[in-house]
């Protein structure tokens, strides 16, 4: 499959259109017809609104016209609101009358089966003939806040217009988009765009994150993803986020197997396996939020604050006993709760006697008396802790109108002192308090868990964001050399993996005792002899297997034995003589590999040997092609990893040439993504530090057809 | 340390009692000795109200008293609003007065140090002496709500009253208890007592909770812990409860390094391991939150539901991709997201064929259009799907007020027919909306993942509260042997051991050559030979291990050689000859022990050996004593639990065996709680089922004095 590239340019004659026509309008602003005429009307969209209905002249207020053929100015877009069945004709209609980009709200398409699927194809080869780009169909459309575009059916607009603000918003999902715009509202959260892309027929949400990546309203881009078609073109709109600096937010469900198979049934439009969701996040700065509560929490804080540089975070509290939990919330994160300098904590001390000044900074109850206080020792953490976040909980203070008043100009100044860092306050407020707070820029929140778990996700960002480069995919110095419809077994996978500058093994492949006896000299003693055949999976249970040969009579005899079991084992299997290998000893034990996903392409494995991997699952993915930074991320990743660094007495292994063999084993997974169904060595055999490593076993098996 | 046994009935002198007096009570409702006056006048205290006033007549339109002794009625409560250097006295008066409980909100005693410690000490002694429980010092006071006893200083109480309900809460912190409180307020959580124990020199936590367990207004308790001194106390306490019947939710900090050195900092009162309050919440049917939000989702939810009966979820969602994210948070519990049987996915497809009907049900947004369809939905979930759980997802729907009223009819009627389950409603609601489902008995949530996580935690209430048993501590059949002041070595603790019914390596201690030939003689070949000296504890480094002796000539030898070997290692060694044991191979290696936590006592650990306990510290504990339930319990909390069953391909090892020998050795740390200090059993070779195991090597060190 050849991958378009994304088009931001589309999704921006869809969202900053000149003029909306709505075809399908009804007179009566509660019907599905009548709702987009309604809210554009009430959000002021300044071009001209033209209302599609033949049978009417206006429509709540505005002149209609018959067709929009008739339409004085030639829109930009046109929302049908029309039944399925009449969509195609509308949108040839447009086509005509020169409209760019249409939003079809019409259900009954892809989504209801074989039929449903026909009539999509039909409707997308229209467009492409006239020229339309199209949003959906079965979508709920999109909004542009700021210029008062909003181009739903959604209900939840009934109960207000969203706040205008700097967060972009895709999803897949039109009753995801309703939900999120709903709690967006009644959470204070600021908007940019909003946009359900529904069946996804022509406009996806690849498109929208590259629109997004280059909108000027957009700080922050807030992801839900059901599924994704085309890797190629998500990667390529995430290349464009990650060039213009903006995070990303993303939920994408389907990460336990229950979800994975709802999903199954929810979507026609999931593939990819979940590991290489995250593998694909992991690559931009693209946070992965767990549930809606943290996707809205994380996108709020980003969206309001600068990202912290560093993992450093304060925490002062008017309870000790909350103290601990948020340095117990934060032991769950990557977040460094450094205790204070032992001068700064003098200078707490001498400021007030009874606090407990380490980190977590306890101030007791004292800024009730005291209300300058809790900004003046902030001043010092900061000052003095370097810390790059400060959650700050007041508990209920701010509930009391008079104390809130009293916290607020020393916390307003401390804000203008330290414009770089997160400050967050956890605490009961009332509205007016939390939104002043908000306003003087603190970051609010009502638990001090959820704040500290937001600053955890901040801080995840904005290392993210620091330390994110460009994925160079296309320069893969490896030859592509996999055939379709092949199993390649030992000798020859280990053969395709030596090419490709991964460590293997010496081997040689004997068809007679006397050559494997040459083989073993030639390579060294002791030798291991395994019998060569394609049809012979389990080397071991066929008698297949000849270890720790001292000498070249051991080989021999082995030789002949190993022939004899296979034989008895399977009359029928092909047999090609044996492999003579170095026997190995030391060293640890890896499993490490290539599974293709269908859409995101080939992904490198790579995990400890033993019960790691067997019991465990203790596996770590990352998308080919990577380079060592990468590699060694991976490695790190593990729970096992200290065995690599030397725990438990033993000599550390050789890191670097694993993570060199990582990189090698991703740019041939790269070069071969169009016939590589799989890789798998097992073990790979990591010595200390210096000697290197080896595959020791390996199979590869290539699609049965490069075009699948 | 002998404990006093928890004093319900001094908690419940202090909190139903018949008359109130306020010592230091101010006409001024806004000071502190003003507040619990004015609290207590506005939730309608049904009893007299004394003001304790020198220096007035009349405090807030009440009658004022010089002293407790003119008060015409004897107080069963005073609350001392005084400085601390007045307090003794004050107590004394108490005393002469017949008043039997005293509230102490002075600070000033033990939190402040060594004269606030000495303070306290002569508080407590004049208290004793007359006979006056306390509460506090510097404490917030108690609540009990049922009889408008609002005994405290709390300011959040200025903000409103609570409602009255049936959690009975308990904190050892003010701020965290008023935090708690007007969080209570807030999300509309009912209390029937809040009790804050401050320095709890007298009345502490457990009298608390041994009173709350026979309460007749308290149906749950919430527990916020940030230490415990006396572990037997709390352990009698919980005994109650779980007689009771009544489930605890219970919040302790100091989970995280940070987090217990924090709570070092903050109390004097931290003792005791953090996984050692894991064992004893085990024990019973207490479920740990870890968060403020979690502790009161789940004590609210607790209070207004039955608990599930078994961990059967079903999901029902009007958005596909939310019905994944809630079988992607149930993941993450043990909850059964059960498929709906097959005859039933007809049914609700007959009714709705657009409809996903595995679980998660989607029913689409269709019950905008048909209200009783989401009611109708759930009616053959509850009945075919036998769910004990639902979560109905119904996204921003309730915000309609006419929508949500058409819905609710029909979940009412659901509700009376399936009055035993755990119905849960997810959903943005107005507040009116949100008020009418739970007053209908329904469980509402915004988040959806919130409502999953709060289902999970029911889960396990129900599953303790069905499974939990009294703790039988006190017949425990195993000898008391242990002697303060030793470090039993190999030989002698092998001995104490097997003594104790935990299955030893056959050994013999041999003080020459020949006698270590006569005891492998007996023992059996092969065998190994470790030196024996109180002085060297890593034999090996000492050259003072030989491993596999095949014959009395090989065992002659190493004995000279391992007796050489440590006399070079260590000149001054005391050597005791060597120790003979049999030389067994095969079976899975754990590392058992018992650590002797100075709270609660001794508690076993069990990890399996290598990787495991080194490098994934993958090690779980259980207070002592504790049957064979618990052992096979902590077994299978293991990440390696599968190597014990007969993962890759391994024979399953003797796990009862295993089981029993943690019970004995449970039995043997229970009847030397007094002197013991730690087991370290390392390692314990378990066999193949049916043939047992062998503790191999062990150490066990006793207290230096068993009065410390």
């Amino acid at each position: 499959m050849t991958s378009r590239a994304p088009d931001p340019q589309a999704v921006q004659n869809l969202l900053e259109p000149n003029a909306v026509a709505i075809i399908g309008a009804s007179a009566e602003p509660t019907r599905i017809g009548g709702r987009p005429v309604d809210y554009l009307k009430q959000a002021g969209f300044a071009g001209p609104i033209y209302p599609i209905n033949p049978n009417r002249d206006v429509v709540q207020g505005l002149t209609a016209y018959a067709s929009v053929l008739d339409t004085p100015e030639r829109p930009d877009l046109a929302i049908l609101a029309i039944p399925a069945a009449a969509v195609v004709d509308a949108v040839a209609e447009c086509g005509r009358r020169g409209v760019r980009a249409a939003i079809i709200f019409s259900a009954g398409f892809a989504e209801v089966g074989a039929a449903g699927v026909e009539a999509q194809q039909q409707l997308l080869a229209t467009a492409r003939e006239y020229g339309v780009r199209l949003l959906g169909p079965n979508c709920l459309g999109g909004m542009n806040i700021s210029r008062g575009l909003i181009a739903t059916f959604s209900s939840s607009v009934q109960s207000g217009l969203p706040q205008a603000g700097r967060i972009g918003f895709v999803t897949q999902s039109g009753a995801f988009g309703s939900h999120c715009f709903a709690l967006a509202r009644a959470r204070g959260l600021g908007l940019s765009r909003l946009v359900t892309t529904g069946n996804e027929c022509d406009l996806d949400a690849a498109d929208c994150l590259a629109y997004l990546a280059a909108d000027a309203d957009t700080d922050v881009i807030a992801l839900h993803l059901e599924g994704c078609r085309d890797g190629e073109r998500m990667k390529a709109a995430l290349d464009a986020v990650q060039a213009s600096g903006k995070p990303v937010i993303a939920l994408k469900g389907g990460e336990s197997d229950i979800g994975a198979a709802a999903a199954m049934s929810h979507t026609a439009n999931l593939a990819g396996a979940d590991a290489a969701y995250d593998a694909l996040f992991r690559r931009y700065p693209v946070y992965r939020a767990h549930s809606i509560r943290e996707f809205i929490d994380v996108a709020h804080a980003a969206a309001r604050s600068a990202l912290p540089r560093g993992n450093r975070l304060g925490l002062i509290t008017v309870s000790g006993g909350v103290g601990i939990m948020m340095a117990d919330a934060a032991s769950h994160h990557d977040l460094d709760v450094a205790p204070m300098p032992e001068a700064a904590q003098r200078e707490l001390h001498d400021m007030w006697p009874n606090a407990t000044t380490r980190n977590p900074v306890d101030t007791t109850a004292q800024p009730v008396s005291d209300p300058e206080m809790n900004a003046n020792f902030q001043r010092v953490m900061l000052r003095e802790g370097n810390y790059d976040v400060i959650v700050n909980f007041l508990s209920m203070l701010p509930l009391a109108p008079a104390l809130a008043a009293k916290l607020r100009p020393p916390l307003q100044a401390l804000r203008r002192e330290y414009p770089d860092n997160v400050l967050m306050i956890a605490a009961m407020c009332t509205p007016e308090a939390q939104a002043d707070f908000e306003a003087d820029g603190y970051l609010v929140f009502e638990d001090p868990t959820a704040a500290v778990d937001t600053a955890a996700a901040l801080t995840d960002l904005g290392r993210r964001l620091a330390h994110s480069t460009p994925w160079q995919r296309t320069a893969v110095d490896c030859p592509a050399r996999v055939a379709a419809g092949q199993r390649y077994a030992e000798f020859d996978a280990l053969a395709l993996l030596a090419d490709a500058g991964v460590p293997v093994v010496p081997a040689r492949r004997a068809a007679s005792a006397d050559d494997a006896a040459a083989a073993a000299a030639e390579i060294g003693f002791p030798v291991v002899l395994k019998i060569a055949s394609p049809d012979i999976l389990h080397k071991s249970d066929a008698g297949g297997v000849a270890l720790s040969l001292q000498d070249e009579a051991a080989v021999r005899a082995a030789y002949d034995r190993v022939m004899a079991n296979a034989r008895g084992y399977d009359a029928q299997a092909r047999l090609d003589g044996v492999l003579v290998a170095a026997m190995l000893s030391g060293g640890v034990e890896m499993a490490v590999g290539v599974q293709n996903d269908p859409t995101f392409g080939p992904m490198v494995m790579a995990g400890l040997g033993g019960v790691f991997i067997e019991i465990l699952e203790d596996v770590t993915f990352e998308l080919a092609p990577f380079g060592p930074a990468e590699a060694r991320a991976m490695l790190q990743r593990l729970r096992g990893y200290p065995l690599l660094t030397g725990a438990r007495g033993a000599a550390p292994a050789d890191v670097d040439a694993l993570a060199d063999a990582l990189v090698r084993l991703s740019e041939f997974a790269a070069a071969n993504a169009a016939t590589l169904a799989s890789v798998d060595i097992n073990p790979l055999l990591v010595m200390p530090a210096g000697q290197g490593l080896a595959a020791v076993d390996a199979v590869v098996l290539s699609k049965d057809d490069a075009n699948a």
